[in-house]
């Protein structure tokens, strides 16, 4: 696993990035290193795309956490909190265009600087999932 | 990054594994490995979840692919195609039950024997795209 590009956003602090409880509209840049720009041809026909990234500024891991806007604690992989065994991030964004191999994102979530690791398609086919969704402690946080 | 489990299915070769043209319903297993177990928690309330996995069975990459229900190359970023520079697969599946360590999930798609990376719950606050979405070649290439 190495980096295939690099994720510009607005958040260089951690506690400024959105807490996605409500979905971000900031707008970012995707660079991805020009030895992968090929792997870009005709991701302009997308709208949106799935990000995969590095969560570089979390070390070490946990197995339980209490988020932020919840009294109990729940298992890591019931939350999309950075401290992960395998710290990995998951953010759908909307392409908002592409020059060359930097595409324009709107809906970022993550840290200036973040190392990307993947691009996908958002396809409906296969991602979006409406019948019968339950969320878990998602549903009962307070929304602050 | 290493495995935290394994995931079990139906597919044993390559060119069984569905190839996402409509959604499995095929029935598999998450093995997660008990070191990891304490994660687990509280995800029995959750419908759906998102499972990051290795492509264990795609050594290399391409950069650009004629998809195999398609007439035309397309980046590998504007594909979902294993043959990428981080050969990870993220697939989204419904979650029947948990007993203990193990989950019973309904719509694999992935070879039996994929390891794990991680398990991520599936939020529409967060996962869920329905306005404006286009998805490229992905929607004018044949159905057979």
């Amino acid at each position: 696993m190495r980096p295939i590009g690099v994720i510009h956003s607005p958040f260089t602090e951690k506690d400024q990035t959105p807490i996605q409880v409500t979905r971000s509209q900031a707008l970012g840049r995707v660079e991805v290193f020009p030895e992968f720009a090929d792997g870009l041809k005709d991701i302009e026909n997308l709208s949106h795309i799935h990000l995969l990234y590095v969560f570089h500024q979390s070390s070490g891991y946990v197995l339980q956490i209490k988020p932020f806007l919840d009294d109990q604690e729940h298992g890591i992989f019931a939350t999309r909190y950075p401290y992960r065994p395998n710290p990995i991030g998951l953010s759908t964004v909307r392409l908002v265009s592409r020059q060359n191999n930097m595409l324009s994102i709107e809906g970022v979530d993550v840290l200036d600087g973040t190392p990307l690791l993947d691009i996908k398609p958002y396809v409906p086919d296969f991602d979006l999932r409406t019948e019968g969704v339950r969320a878990g402690w998602y549903e009962t946080r307070s929304k602050r």
